[in-house]
């Protein structure tokens, strides 16, 4: 039987985990870090492992990230460098779909304004604009930002995708690489963070950006909170080049009570909750890539080393 | 040239009618209720007629609404018995759908739950429930509701519909009639009203079909205000029967402010913001049905005088 340790600083995830893998991947031994058989261990599954825990596994040949990113893994895998993987999950497209349509219609349809305007008891009509004169842009053409941008495009808004290659998508306009994002970014009204964290992604969400986009323009972060200089947020929405924020994700999660962006007026904060790959998933697809491993088969949804994503 | 009078208590209206009719319909003589000319009207069209003034058209043959309901018509029509038309818009069905899309995905995706949590700094996570389980129910399936019944089903939610008569909808659980209306509306997560205002169905959002509903459903009234009993909103929130309501239509509009809706914790106030025809839209169709007046062919949008809508 493969061992396998499951690495986390969430114990109330680490026991949920358990449970979904005993009922999915029974083929495993599924231990924790406390358990001397982790020693054993060939595959660790993680999300925020512990500082230093990777490196305790002397017979470790394979890090699987629960989540759709890998940033949270860290970068103190001091043993050996071993494949790194991450799950894909059809539920995940489905509620970032979810949560980013919300996004789109609620400063589309201006449920910011009118929300804002209930608190002084104001009744002000704005005038409905056709959605193909709303201009969305979505950085991030994977598996998610990819169906995010065609979601949009069927739903008649003018849209546009960023990548770091090439990509072509019916009903968006796909610019790529940093030549490309000028004409990516400049006159939205609408600007979706769906990138991965890397070293060349880090703070994309910037005073740069913001004032490229149309006046009023609004933003919404579901990738990392890493890409947003929260600063340069605060100056855009002071100054009105910005109407408003929905953030996700945090550099530090849960978003500590006394942050700032709690009650920065025009930021919306939910609770990492956009989308998440079932526990079921989770187990299914980690013990396949189990199986993969043992039988010298190509692992699914494998990360590059070098781009980091 | 067939003379037109544009009847409304709102001015501003009034003179964004007079432009479009101007543009998109100059085979009319358009005037307003205070000119001389008026007396020879044949046409009418109205949102919100102040009272009498359509009894003083001694030429009248035809009343228009310039929006889909007919319900602020009013019943003073002490003149001749005419036919009354309506305005049925694409650009109607797209802000519709726009707008309830936005409160299924508010209440499915438990926006209302984190946007009131932000305000006591709690960061806390609500599963991702599949739209599979999330029940919607649309009472009205006519040119707005049968649109938008079908955007959800193809959204992937759980949707059933109710009407007068018999309708027939690619996934979706049609009633109708009285004896349909429990069938309809037990255990409904959520309950969109997009009927029309008529003796049968005012009153209809009152606590006996609250009571029906899942225990921690949710309303959205698109309809018209007077048909939702206020006091009952009021007890089935209170009670936790209901989390939540989007008003978007009021007896009284614009919404007074000393309402005491503005500040009843769990409701979003809208003005009236759904969804608009737009002017030129207005100005064609009427000006069609004029010409089919005076040709003697079938009215399109006609209204039944008996059923009211
Ligand atoms: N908030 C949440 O609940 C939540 C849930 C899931 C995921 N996420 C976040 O969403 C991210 C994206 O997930 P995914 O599964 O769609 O990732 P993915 O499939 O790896 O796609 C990443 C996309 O970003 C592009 N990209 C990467 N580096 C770039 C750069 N330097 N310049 C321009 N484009 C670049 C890639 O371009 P190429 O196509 O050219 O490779 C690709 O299109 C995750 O990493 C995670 O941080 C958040
Ligand atoms: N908030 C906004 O911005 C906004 C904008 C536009 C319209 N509206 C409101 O939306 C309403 C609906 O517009 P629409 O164009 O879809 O109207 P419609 O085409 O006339 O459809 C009305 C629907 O309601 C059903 N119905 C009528 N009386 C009923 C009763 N007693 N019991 C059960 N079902 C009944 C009809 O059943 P049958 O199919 O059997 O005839 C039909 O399906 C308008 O009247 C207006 O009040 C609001």
């Amino acid at each position: 039987m493969t061992t396998l340790v499951l690495l986390s600083k969430d114990h109330k995830l680490l026991a949920q985990l358990q449970a979904a893998f005993a009922e999915h991947a029974p083929s495993l031994q599924v231990v924790l870090a406390d358990d001397p058989a982790a020693a054993q261990a060939r595959v660790a599954a993680c999300w925020h492992p512990p500082a230093g825990s990777l490196a305790r596994l002397p017979n470790l040949r394979l890090v699987h990230s629960v989540a759709a990113g890998v940033d949270h893994l860290g970068s103190d895998t001091s043993g050996p460098v071993v494949p790194v993987c991450r799950v894909v999950d059809p539920d995940h497209r489905q509620g970032m779909t979810e949560y980013v349509r919300w996004t789109v219609l609620h400063f589309h349809r201006d449920f910011d304004r009118v929300i804002a305007q209930q608190r002084s008891r104001l009744w002000e009509r704005h005038p409905q604009r056709p959605a193909g004169q709303f201009k969305v842009g979505v950085m991030g053409l994977g598996s998610l930002g990819a169906a995010i941008a065609s979601d949009l495009a069927g739903a008649g808004y003018d849209v546009r995708g960023w990548a770091r290659s090439p990509r072509q998508l019916d009903g968006v306009a796909c610019h790529y690489a940093e030549v490309g994002f000028e004409g990516f970014v400049d006159g939205l009204d609408l600007l979706v963070n769906l990138l991965p964290l890397t070293d060349a992604t880090r703070g994309i969400l910037c005073s740069r950006t913001f004032d490229r986009l149309a006046r009023g323009a609004a933003i919404v972060n579901v990738g990392r909170g890493q890409h947003l200089c929260i600063d340069d947020l605060q100056l855009a929405l002071h100054s009105g080049q910005l109407r408003g924020a929905v953030l996700d994700v945090f550099e530090h999660e849960p978003l500590p009570a006394e942050h700032a962006l709690w009650h920065m007026p025009g930021v919306v904060i939910t609770p990492h909750m956009a989308s998440a790959a079932s526990h079921a998933c989770i187990a299914r697809q980690v013990a396949e890539n189990t199986r993969r491993l043992l039988s010298g088969e190509v692992l699914n949804n494998l990360v590059d080393p070098l781009l980091g994503y």
